[in-house]
């Protein structure tokens, strides 16, 4: 979990959330009723930068002779949860107060208890023990300790009042939540119809293993990557894009033949980082996590996080994982159909291993905006200084690839600026404006991360010249308005 | 509704479905489970023809200065569809059997009875009336007219044994099932948990309206564009993507002064069919059909589908039509916001007027991919004949845009042809084949629609050329190896 940090970096976030709404990045989903917690939605500006996000994946991962892309459907057969596991272990524990029938995830239900609080439960349910304890950190290790186990976290809960209704004594005992959001095909609502929205992209590539090697003729190792939405019913969304209720991933399961494992695993943990680099994230910002093994999911044997610094602390963007052959052993066995690859050259049949990238789509998303946003102190044209906002978005991923501005609205300079944008737009999303003086129209692209602004003047009328300005120098140079869009491809190429 | 074709355009389709598992455009959802109804999994070509199929729609729909584009999320506010009147309309009629508690929708369990049942049920509950009509088709009729008003309907359904059970008149009254999905959002599932699965991505557009008019400073007239999945609780799925559960739409919504809707509405139709015509598929198999009055939505002033002619008959592939202030409006008394628009030069303040054009990405996908494929007899290299199944399909659309062949397995050829591969693998998806006879390499690409298949031979060696062959013309050309890019490149710009 990403810890907390002093106030400024809740002041950083707040402003990004607030030019996010501005200017189009992201908005609260179904805002005009209140919205609907941990779902969001993308403006004109975020569209376009998700999308970069999502085509700078897909091309560098299965652009290659050796990655083969698929698209699975959301709704899923019943069974594939129980063959992966979701339908028993992907739950929090949840009680119940039996008095007003309010619920509560059960680690929250303590962890909100304020210290006082867990001195009192402590003294009452282990009379003497903690008595005279000092100072409070002292109690709230004791008290971490205690709830750590469950016979003890279940002796808390027995003691504490309900938030909701306040008597004290009437929660059930914990049982089990799961966190897929499930549904009814059909027109039953009945146990026989539920189907559930898929929790993670992954499965859709294990199921569809075998249909995808045959089809594309692809020799182990190989590996199949998908881009889609998957949801999960978080009880405490948070973070913006961080914690959300529906999300996009980007996954890319790579099969190898077992004992080559290790080897693949380094591999693509090396290809990962890599590619933040080359999208202009901060090194210093990217750290990696390895999962202790008393932590490893049932499926892992070796499981690595790509860590970001947020505002509010380290948090995972992106999770390496070495999950064996459990899936696909679990498919097999649930489905009674073979999931082995048979090996032409060696004559072997095995079921293999398999190297899974898992990246949230969204999560990338913000942690590249987050990583793009500056405040610096610029130079106005009157001569004195001001803020300067400025995301420092790597160009491929910039929502807008070029503004055009006619630097006044006369002597055919907006004819020549919309000739000119008419001619960029067949390749990029370009912007036009032309109100406001041109130091307040760069401001406003600087704000989106566009990294070229075109400046139509006067002097353009007279050599077809035009001021090309980037966006991190701010440094401006003429070129003849008929090389723009080269110069611009050769950029952004 | 498509009606029926002889059998042998049910033999096209299989062939479709066919070649589409095969070759890894389409494969069944969760296959080894045995599938799951109504749902489909994009393969490695299929996902890149999605793709492409979506991105001449993005790119033709929003790169424009007057289309703003975003993408909101599935799960919104429930209140969203009581405004927009999903929750009370978007409905089939369903009977309960009292007996066995089996489910049917109305229509379908009329429309499947036998004629000779249809005869016995006219002649039980209006004894003489039919008596002695003939033919048969009279009497289809007779029941048509009979089962289209409700009271008929349900006299008939109230004399018809349960298909389950074989009991009769143990039929509940008809009551309306609702197409939604909904899942609970939360840990505890009741009412005041339901969410929807969007069953159109529409209203994640009008909720949105003044977001994106004040975050892209967009004046009327202009437009907000949407690709996305939606769902609908289908009781009959059918011919293969036509009617699925789970689909992508793409939608764009034209908000514009009343008054200048009729205009607006022209020119989108236009712009609509001509996209169609430009992604290469044949006029003649497009057809405009306007809905009547008395079939209009309840929000429609006017509306035209456009269908394509499937082996299954005549099919709407997309919509466009005039919506009026319905939905802004509806929006408006729901959420109690404002969703009027100011006029700022005319300082009016009013309701803009819709024009949206919504077009299926998985019907659009199915009718690109049967509008390409054709089977015609071609010359062998033995100098016999034999049938060449190809996928004509726009090269913008086409999966694979180049394959490259060594034709023989020595002398360096392959390491040429590496070469070239991996030179175009940066900026197109290219397939390499070094297996089998040429010919049956051609094949296998001209079923999958690759435009260009580029062979290096023992010339290459020589003169460092290699041979260029056109997909549909089958002409073939020599040009040198380092200007296949850019050959590439213009042939697909």
């Amino acid at each position: 979990m990403p810890s907390p940090k002093p106030s400024d970096s809740a002041k950083v976030m707040e402003k990004i959330v607030s030019l996010a709404k501005r200017r189009g990045f992201v908005f609260q989903s179904s805002e005009i009723y209140g919205g609907l917690n941990g779902c969001w939605d993308y403006g004109p500006l975020g569209v376009e930068m998700l999308n970069n996000v999502k085509m700078a994946w897909w091309r560098n991962m299965t652009y290659r002779d050796n990655v083969e892309g698929i698209d699975a459907s959301i709704l899923m057969h019943p069974r594939v949860w129980e063959a992966s596991g979701h339908v028993e272990n992907f739950t929090d524990p949840m009680v119940d107060c039996r008095q007003c029938k309010a619920r509560y995830r059960t680690d929250v239900l303590v962890d909100e208890l304020s210290i006082k609080k867990k001195k009192e439960v402590l003294r009452e349910i282990e009379p003497g023990t903690y008595e005279g304890q000092q100072p409070d950190p002292k109690i709230e290790t004791a008290f971490g300790a205690f709830v750590s186990t469950e016979p003890g976290l279940a002796r808390v809960i027995a003691a504490l009042s309900c938030p909701a209704c306040g008597n004290k004594g009437t929660f059930t005992e914990a049982r089990k939540f799961n966190l897929m959001f499930k549904t009814f095909v059909g027109p039953v609502e009945d146990a026989s119809a539920v189907v559930f929205l898929r929790p993670e992209t992954a499965q859709g590539i294990f199921v569809n293993f075998l249909n995808v090697q045959s089809a594309s003729r692809q020799k182990l190792p190989f590996g199949i990557a998908q881009i889609g939405k998957a949801f999960r019913n978080e009880i405490n969304t948070k973070n913006f894009l961080f914690r959300t209720r529906e999300f996009e991933q980007m996954e890319m399961q790579f099969f190898v033949k077992p004992g080559t494992d290790d080897e693949w695993f380094e591999y693509w943990r090396s290809e990962r980082l890599k590619w933040f680099h080359d999208h202009g994230m901060r090194p210093e910002k990217l750290r990696w996590h390895q999962h202790p093994p008393d932590k490893l999911a049932h499926y892992a044997k070796d499981a690595y996080d790509v860590e970001y610094e947020f505002p509010f602390g380290w948090g995972e963007v992106e999770g390496v994982h070495n999950r064996t052959d459990y899936d696909l052993g679990r498919h097999e066995q649930f489905s009674g159909k073979s999931m082995k690859y048979f090996d032409e050259e060696t004559k072997e049949r095995f079921t293999p291993y398999v190297i899974e990238t898992s990246i949230g789509a969204s999560r990338s998303f913000m942690a590249f905006l987050v990583d793009a946003y500056h405040e610096e102190e610029a130079p106005t044209a009157e001569g004195g200084a001001e803020v300067r906002t400025v995301l420092r978005l790597h160009p491929k991923l910039a929502p807008i690839k070029a503004a055009v501005f006619p630097l006044v609205n006369r002597d055919g300079m907006p004819d020549l600026a919309r000739k000119i944008e008419a001619d960029l737009r067949s390749s990029f999303r370009v912007f036009y404006d032309d109100s406001g003086a041109v130091g307040r129209r760069y401001r406003r692209q600087d704000e989106v991360g566009t990294p070229f602004c075109i400046t139509v003047d006067s002097q353009t009328l007279q050599d077809q010249t035009v001021t090309v300005r980037q966006r991190d120098s701010m440094a401006q140079e003429r070129i003849p308005s008929d090389r723009v869009k080269d110069h611009l491809l050769r950029a952004l190429a």
